[in-house]
C-alpha cells in the first residue's frame, strides 16, 4: 500500500491546540491523526483510523483465539432492559438519553450487559449451549462530566467488550481467566506496558475485578503495589484498622478556646503552646479529627448530606469517595447545604452535631418497613478511628475545639468509609509490606459480574438435570480509543509520535528532497519497490516543501522508519536510513536500499512480541 | 478460517419471524444473521456480520481504488452546523435529537454533509489542496416513521458516505463521474443488478442526482425506463405538457345535478346518460378533473392545505407528491382540517372555491416584502390540465358538478405540481418513447451538491489567482446493511438463502450425518484441509443432530458450497458435493475431495466479476 503525501489527508500543525492538555493528545492532533467534533467526541482522520483499525486487529485476534465470537450491537437502545436492571437511574447523567418520534425511551449505549443477557436468553435454553463468550468492537456513549485529555476520556469512544455466559462458578472462573490471559496477550502484543491490579466493579455491579493499568503520569487512576506482589487500584484499597486502644488512662474530653486557628497546622500549634499534654507527647496533625461535609446526589436525584471523619493528617480523596458511594455522585457540600444545616459550624465541626451523637437523631421506620435515620445527618469514620482512639476535633461553635475526645467514650458513628487518601508507605491490606503508589491508564476493566444481570432479566438455562439455573456472567472491556491516546503517550518524544511499528500507520516513509528530478525518480521507484514488497509506505514526493519542514513532518509523524533520498545521491550515490525511535541513521548506496530497508522492516516486525509469552503468567502484573 | 457448528453462536428458527414482511429478511432473522433490538434497529450476529464485513471490504477497495481517503466521523454531533444549513429543522421528527448534561442540543447523524465541509474548511485552503475525495463507513441514525422489511428501512443503519470537493464545475463532474464508475464497479463485483435512474435531490439540496436502484418487486421505489435510455425515480419523471387547446367550440360552463355519483365512474356514466356531449364523444375519466385535498407540515411545524387537481382516471402519488413538496412533509386531508375550510365541499370540490378563483383570494404583503397568498387555499394542477382544455369538476355544492369548465377561461391556478401517478406508457419526457415501470430497491445515490453546503458554512479555498472561491460539493451514499437486504432478497429460494461466493459468510461447509466415528473424522480432516489451503470452512460436527435438520440448516444458511460426509463413505467410499444455488450433487472418492472442492471454489471464486468490465460504460443503467 503506497500513498503519496502530496494527495494524501494530511495537513500538520505547527502549533499545539488549545484544548490539548497531555502531550499525545497534542501530537495525534497536529500530527492529523484526530480532530475534535465536540467536547469529548473525535474524528478519525487517516492516519488515526489506520493506527485504529490495527488496535483493533490484534483485539480482535486474541478474542477470537480464546473462543470469541463477534457480534455488533447497536449503539441506540431501548431503555426497558436497562430500566429492569436499574442502570437506566443509577447511571444518572452520565446517560445520554432521548425520545423517538413516538415518545419511547431510548439511550446511547455506555456498556451492553443488558442486551449481551437479552441475547443469550434469546438463543441459549440448555447448559449445553454454555460456555459463551461473545464479543464486539464497538462505538460507547458516556455524558462524562469532565472529557479529558483527547481520546483518554471521551463521550463517544471505541471499545471492545465482551461477556461470558457460564452455568456455574467454576464455568466463569474459567471464562474470566481466559479473558485475564487474552488481555494480557493484547497488551503485550501493542507493546503497552501494563499492571493488573484489584479493581472497584462501580456501577457495574458484580462480584469481583480486575482492572489493566497502563502506568503512565497522566493516568486518571491511582494504583498501589507491595513488595509482596499486592496491586490494587487506589479506589480498592482497603484500610487495616488497628486494634482498639485502652482509653482508660485518658483526660476528660475538654473544650478549649482555639482563636486564630484556621488550619490545622496552626490548631497543632496553638495545643502545643497552650496545652501541651500530661504525657509530653507532642500534638500533630495524626491526633486531629478533620470531619468533612459532602453531598451526595443519588440516582433517584435525591440529595443527602454526609459528614466524614477522617485523621487530621489526610485527606479526603474525592475519587476513592466517589468508588465508595458509587452509584450515588459526590461533590463537596455547597454553600446552600450549610445553610441549610446551621448545626454544621463551618471549620469547627465535631462528632457531637452529627451521627447519633446528635441529640437531634431520630430512628423512624419508613414506608418499605426499614428504618431511616432521620433528625441528622450521617457520620461515617475512617477505619483508623478505632475505639479508645482520642482526638482533638471541632466543638461545634466557633473558634473552640474540644482535646481528648475518645471514640466509643464520648462519641460513636454510623459506620466506617474508604474515603481517606492512600499514601506511599501505608501498609497492605495482605500484610504484604508497604504500598508505592502510582498513576496510570485504565486501558482494560474485567469483571466477575455474577447473576445480577441474568436474575433482572431472566435468562436461564436448563441443567444436566433439566432444572432451570440462573445464568453467572462475567463482562470484559478495553478501551479501544484510549489504548491508541496511552499508546501516543507512552512512544514519543518532543519532536513527534514514535509508533510502535505493529500499529504504526505505514511501516516506512520514502522522503525526497531538493529539486532534482533524478532524487524523485529514484524516491519512486523505492517507494514503489518497498510497496511491491508487501510493506506499508508513505511517499513524501512534495515538490515545494523544504527538506527541513519534511523532516519535522516525519519525526512528528512518527513512522517507524525513514528513507531519505537527497543529496548525497548525486554526491555519494547513498540514501539515508533513519530509526525514528533510536535516532540512528546509515547511508546505503541507492541500488541497495530497497533490500537493506526490507531487511530492517522484517526485523522490526520479528521483534513484535506475540504475547504467547505471558500465558498463564503469574504474578498478577506484568510488563508488555 | 474453521468454525465448528457445535461452538457457534447459530440457532436457526423453523417459525418466520411475526415482523418479517418480505423473505430477505425472514431468511436474515430465521438463519440468525441478524436480530430485531427495537423498531428498525438491528443486531448483528456472527454470520450476519461476516456478510457484512465482506460488502464493506469491496465497497472500501473501490473508494480507495478511485482515489478516495478513508475517515470516520462521529455519530453524536453538535447541532449548530446542522442549524447553520437548515437541515436541524427541515429533518423534522427523522432526526434524532438530544441534549447532553449541559443542555447542549446534538443529534445522531442521517448524514454528515456538513462535518465533512467543516473538516475541509479547517484542512483546505488553496485550489492545490483539491480535488479531494474523504469517505465513511459508518453507523447512521434515522428516526423512520415506518421502519420497513428488516435492513431495507432501518432506524439504525450503516452507510459507506463520501463527499468530493472541487474549485469547479469541471472538477465536479469529474468527482462525479468517478464516483458513478466506482458505484458501478462495486454493485458488479457484489453480484447485485442495478439501474442508474435520474433522481429527486430531496432534503439533501443540489442540482443533480441519480439514484442506483436494485430492481426488486419488494423495492420501495418505482422507476421508469424507456426504449431510448431514458430512465429516472418515478419521484423525477417530469410529465410533458400538451400544447394549449383552441377553446372557442367548446360550450359555455354549465352546473348539473349530479345525484348518487360518489364515484369517478358513476359520475362519468351519468354524464353519458343525461347530458352526452354534442359531438358524440362519449365521457371519460379523463375528462373529468379531481381536485384533492392534502396537508403539508413544513419544517417549521406550520401546517397548510393545499388542493391538487389532476385528471380523474389518474391517482394522486403520494410518493411524487412527497418529493415535489419536500422538505415538507405531507398527508391527506383530515376531517379537521375539512371543518377549518367550509369552502370546500367533500366529493364536490371544483377550482371556484381554491386558488385565485376563490373571491376570498388576498395578495399581502409580508413582513419580509414577499407576497403572500391568503383567504383561499392554494390550488396546483396537473401539467397536463393545459389552457383550453375542458373539464367536469367539482361545483363546490353537494350533488353538483359543472361541466365544460375550461383552463384560461373559466378558472386558473397557482401553478403546476408533479404529484399524479406515472403509468406504463406514458411518454418520456424526452422523446424517447413509452414508459414502463417497475419497482427497486434505493442501494445508492450520487447527488451533485453545488455550493448549497460549502456556502452556508464558508468553505472557501483560493484560487489561481489568490482570489477566495466557494468549493462545490458532491455527496455520495451506499445503504451497506440494505445491500446486504438486497443480496438476501436477489438470492434465496423456498429453503433458505444462496450467498454469492463473494459475501458468502463461508465459502464452503462440511457437513457430517450419522453415527459412524470415521465419517465425523473424515469430516474434520477434509475441513481441516480445505481451511489449511485457505478456505473459510463451516463444519457441522454436531452428533446428536439429525441429517434432515443438518441438510435444512445447510440450506438455511445458504453456504454456496456443501460437502456431506455419510453412509456413502462406508459403501463407496465417496463424498457428496452440493452447489447450492445450481442444486447439482456429485459424489468424489473421499480421498479426492479436498482437491475436488478446492477446485470448485477456485473456480466459483474466479467466476466473481471484477467490475471492471463496466469501466465508463453507457448507457446509464447496466446489469451486474
Amino acid at each position: 500500500m503506497l500513498q503519496t503525501l502530496s494527495t494524501a489527508f494530511i495537513r500538520t500543525l505547527r502549533e499545539d491546540p488549545a484544548d490539548a492538555e497531555v502531550a499525545g493528545h497534542r501530537l495525534l492532533v497536529r500530527a492529523c491523526y484526530i480532530r475534535r467534533t465536540a467536547p469529548g467526541v473525535y474524528t478519525w482522520l487517516p492516519l488515526g483510523l489506520r493506527v485504529l483499525r490495527k488496535i483493533e486487529a490484534v483485539v480482535r485476534e486474541e478474542m477470537n483465539r480464546m473462543g470469541g465470537q463477534e457480534v455488533h450491537f447497536p449503539a441506540l437502545l431501548p431503555a426497558d432492559p436497562y430500566k429492569a436492571t436499574g442502570r437506566w437511574q443509577e447511571y444518572g447523567p452520565t446517560l445520554f438519553t432521548l425520545a423517538d418520534r413516538r415518545g419511547n425511551d431510548y439511550l446511547l449505549a455506555p456498556t451492553h450487559e443488558e442486551v449481551f443477557t437479552l441475547l443469550a436468553k434469546d438463543m441459549c435454553s440448555s447448559y449445553k449451549d454454555l460456555p459463551l463468550t461473545l464479543y464486539q468492537i464497538q462505538t460507547k456513549y458516556r455524558d462524562e462530566a469532565r472529557p479529558r485529555a483527547g481520546l483518554i476520556r471521551g463521550r463517544e469512544f471505541i471499545m471492545k467488550d465482551s461477556y461470558s455466559f457460564d452455568v456455574d462458578e467454576t464455568g466463569l472462573d474459567a471464562s474470566y481467566r481466559a479473558h485475564r490471559r487474552a488481555y494480557e496477550r493484547i497488551f503485550t502484543r501493542l507493546g503497552l506496558e501494563y499492571v493488573v491490579v484489584n479493581a472497584m466493579a462501580g456501577a457495574m455491579g458484580g462480584s469481583h475485578s480486575e482492572e489493566f493499568l497502563h502506568p503512565s503520569p497522566i493516568g486518571e487512576d491511582t494504583f498501589v503495589r507491595s513488595p509482596g506482589g499486592y496491586a490494587a487500584n487506589a479506589e480498592a484499597v482497603t484500610t487495616p484498622a488497628p486494634e482498639s486502644l485502652d482509653a482508660s488512662a485518658e483526660p476528660a474530653a475538654r473544650v478549649v478556646d482555639t482563636p486564630d486557628c484556621p488550619t490545622i497546622d496552626t490548631l497543632v500549634e496553638l495545643c502545643n503552646t497552650a496545652h501541651p499534654r500530661a504525657d509530653g507527647r507532642a500534638w500533630t496533625a495524626a491526633d486531629t479529627l478533620k470531619n468533612v461535609v459532602v453531598a451526595l446526589t443519588h440516582p433517584d436525584g435525591g440529595r443527602e448530606l454526609l459528614v466524614i471523619g477522617v485523621p487530621g493528617d489526610r485527606e479526603v480523596d474525592m475519587k476513592r469517595l466517589g468508588a465508595a458511594v458509587a452509584p450515588a455522585e459526590v461533590e463537596m457540600a455547597t454553600d446552600e447545604d450549610f445553610a441549610a444545616h446551621p448545626e454544621l459550624v463551618r471549620g469547627y465541626i465535631g462528632p457531637a452535631a452529627v451521627g447519633p451523637n446528635s441529640p437531634a437523631r431520630r430512628v423512624e421506620v419508613g414506608e418499605d418497613g426499614r428504618e431511616v435515620l432521620t433528625g441528622s445527618v450521617r457520620y461515617l469514620l475512617d477505619p483508623r478511628v478505632v475505639d479508645g482512639s482520642s482526638w482533638v476535633t471541632g466543638a461545634d461553635e466557633e473558634r473552640r475545639h474540644v482535646l481528648h475526645l475518645v471514640k466509643g467514650r464520648d462519641f460513636t458513628a454510623d459506620g466506617t468509609i474508604e474515603a481517606a487518601e492512600v499514601r506511599d508507605g501505608d501498609p497492605a491490606p495482605d500484610g504484604s509490606g508497604a504500598l508505592s503508589l502510582a498513576r496510570g491508564i485504565e486501558i482494560g476493566h474485567i469483571f466477575a459480574l455474577g447473576r445480577k444481570y441474568a436474575q433482572s432479566l431472566g435468562l436461564t438455562v436448563l441443567d444436566e438435570n433439566g432444572r432451570a439455573r440462573v445464568v453467572t456472567m462475567g463482562s470484559y472491556g478495553i478501551g479501544v480509543s484510549r489504548v491508541m491516546a496511552a499508546l501516543a503517550e507512552a512512544n514519543h518524544d518532543s519532536r513527534g509520535l514514535i509508533w510502535p511499528i505493529q500499529v504504526a500507520p505505514y511501516h516506512v516513509q520514502v522522503l525526497a528532497t531538493g529539486k532534482d528530478d533524478a532524487v524523485f525518480s529514484t524516491a519512486a521507484a523505492l517507494a514503489g519497490e518497498l510497496d511491491a514488497a508487501g510493506f506499508e509506505v508513505l511517499y513524501d514526493d512534495r515538490r515545494r516543501v523544504s527538506a527541513g519542514v519534511k523532516f519535522a513532518d516525519s519525526e512528528l509523524l512518527g513512522v517507524p522508519f525513514t528513507v531519505v533520498v537527497g543529496r548525497d545521491l548525486a554526491r555519494e550515490g547513498t540514501v539515508e536510513i533513519r530509526d525514528r525511535r533510536s535516532g540512528g541513521r546509515r547511508s546505503v548506496p541507492a541500488g541497495d536500499a530497497a533490500a537493506e530497508v526490507g531487511a530492517e522492516l522484517r526485523a522490526a516486525l520479528a521483534r513484535v512480541p506475540d504475547g504467547a509469552g505471558r500465558l498463564d503468567s503469574e504474578p498478577a502484573s506484568g510488563r508488555g
